[in-house]
């Protein structure tokens, strides 16, 4: 089969690859339908994820069908469309049985890190039976290839660790997949104003098709005065989407007393945390990878239409033109990409 | 009347000073019959507390009597028992319909801050009805006088936000006063283990006997070394009662996946936020100035002897040994002090 292989810092190559194989009779084997590329994959790419060797398949959201399933999985059978979680969890362990399925200590986010991942024509998924979701054959696939990932991501770790709740003001720093994410997930609960920052302007633009009620792009205003001058002492939760300490800066400046920052952002180095302002604060800070435990809910939400996450697509392609993709995706601000689709044939 | 006298930084006298009268409908005058010191009085002391004006009369703790009361107060007369609050509160604004009373648009933290205190004979304390508790009039007035900001700082800041439960195992940062009131109030929610971290021996002697199933001295051993061979993957909740980088740190050194860390100390810098380790972590992190919100329920642990604070006071003087109080409360290390309780005749 052909699959996108890291070859080390800067070098990848798609290219033939060996069909996984049934390991564990937990495992499945899913032909892979749609694929896409995260921000974390250039990390890879770039050498940011020692953990990440030479010679693994990138990749870690996808729909496909199963192909085959080892002796012990009950939930699934050949033929069975699935969305794939970004999340491996056994089901078992000690986080798996409080919902941490992030840190599901025989999984957490291991496709396309720690194991081969989904930018492939077929791949390997452990534990089958909890970390893939059951969709109709007739699914948009397109719009739930968003839920792998970025969805669940901006919904866990931005909306429901911020507690967003009806009438809050809300900000998001950041409008990038995640932070759009955030956006169209944390109009769920209703708050009174949703705040998109962020420098791109075309992003803004979207974001205000996406139901942000404002922008602000820090590059040309003062982001503290706009928000000093409209809110009684800032805002009541700040959204980190980005993952470097001037967009956590943002976040700490806004906050108002009893607020919450939910940290999104994968962040490479520390950040100044200004307690001298905000040990008197009541402030509430959480950061976290996603447990993926809305997934099923969100499923929901993607059916009945209530949003439509396809609207995050902005490019298309097939596994062909797999290093075409990458192209366009890193170069986001040029190409004006969100999300891309890669399509099996 | 005398009184304790911020003359300016590093100065303070015992001295004569105007005795209070009702400015607003709301007050009360209270005869202080029992006060103490707080570590705020000693930053208030050094210049660290700018809005802390030369003249003030320091203090937010202490028992009393009523001796007078505005036409607006409806809870208090002329000589009922009462607790004074380190937190005034109106009772009326966004702030204090939240229960966020420390953010009080007419009160919070303002005695002996930004009004006269309580180290004096008399104080005036606006807002009555919500700033003072009744107590009965032969209560052990010094263990109260615990509950005017410790205790609840400790509980609400410190444990409530760490979210204690059963079976946790919990380490505290700092064994002052408020890292004992962390200590006592912490035992309500039942956790497997609580481990006191801090520097001085005597302290950490007391921190057991108060209930400390381990103690740490971070001079003398690798905390992290300790934590990391005794638990899985580190503490469920640690909590901050220092204020300062090297204590904070310890926190995000030890804190386990899905753990919160409460900050509870009076932070004069920034720290560096470890957020290329914690972004991965799905941790909370909170801050607070007490609420006072659980004032009530503490009285009745008081009462039923379910807690006993008056454990914490190590030295006894009269009001007329004010600056021999403050001696000794300033050497705590040298004079073994925790808390000092300074006597109305």
């Amino acid at each position: 089969m052909k699959a996108l292989v890291y070859m080390g810092p800067g070098k990848k190559e798609w290219k033939d690859a060996p069909k996984p194989i049934l390991v564990d009779p937990t495992d499945a084997i899913v032909k892979v339908l749609k694929t896409t590329i995260c921000g974390t994959d250039l990390h890879i790419l770039k050498g940011d994820v020692p953990a990440v060797t030479a010679g693994r398949i990138l990749g870690h959201e996808g729909v496909g069908i199963v192909e085959e399933v080892g002796s012990a999985v009950n939930n699934f059978k050949k033929g069975d469309h699935v969305l794939i979680s970004c999340i491996t969890s056994c089901g078992k362990c000690e986080y798996c049985k409080k919902q941490m399925y992030a840190h599901c200590e025989d999984g957490g986010w291991i496709l396309g890190h720690l194991i081969d991942g989904t930018q492939a024509e077929v791949v390997r998924i452990p534990h089958a039976d909890n970390s893939l979701y059951p969709i109709p054959p007739k699914a948009n696939e397109e719009a739930l290839v968003m839920l792998s990932d970025i969805l669940p991501t901006g919904h866990e770790i931005g909306v429901l660790n911020g507690a967003v709740k009806p009438g809050d003001i809300v900000a998001i720093v950041g409008a990038g997949p995640v932070g759009m994410s955030v956006l169209l997930t944390a109009q769920f609960y209703s708050p009174a104003q949703i705040i998109m920052i962020d420098t791109d302007e075309s992003r803004l633009e979207l974001a205000k098709k996406f139901g942000a009620t404002q922008t602000i792009n820090p590059a040309k205003n003062d982001v503290l005065k706009i928000i000093t001058e409209q809110t009684k002492d800032g805002v009541d939760v700040a959204i980190e989407a980005v993952g470097i300490p001037e967009t956590f800066n943002i976040c700490q400046d806004i906050i108002r007393p009893g607020g919450h920052i939910a940290n999104v952002g994968v962040h490479g180095k520390s950040v100044d945390l200004q307690l001298q302002k905000l040990w008197i604060k009541n402030i509430t800070i959480t950061t976290g990878l996603v447990n993926t435990n809305t997934t099923s809910m969100l499923l929901k939400t993607v059916e009945s239409k209530k949003i439509q996450p396809e609207q995050l697509i902005t490019h298309r392609f097939t596994f062909d033109q797999m290093l075409e993709a990458y192209e366009v995706f890193s170069n986001a601000a040029r190409e004006k990409t969100m999300k891309v689709i890669i399509s099996n044939g």
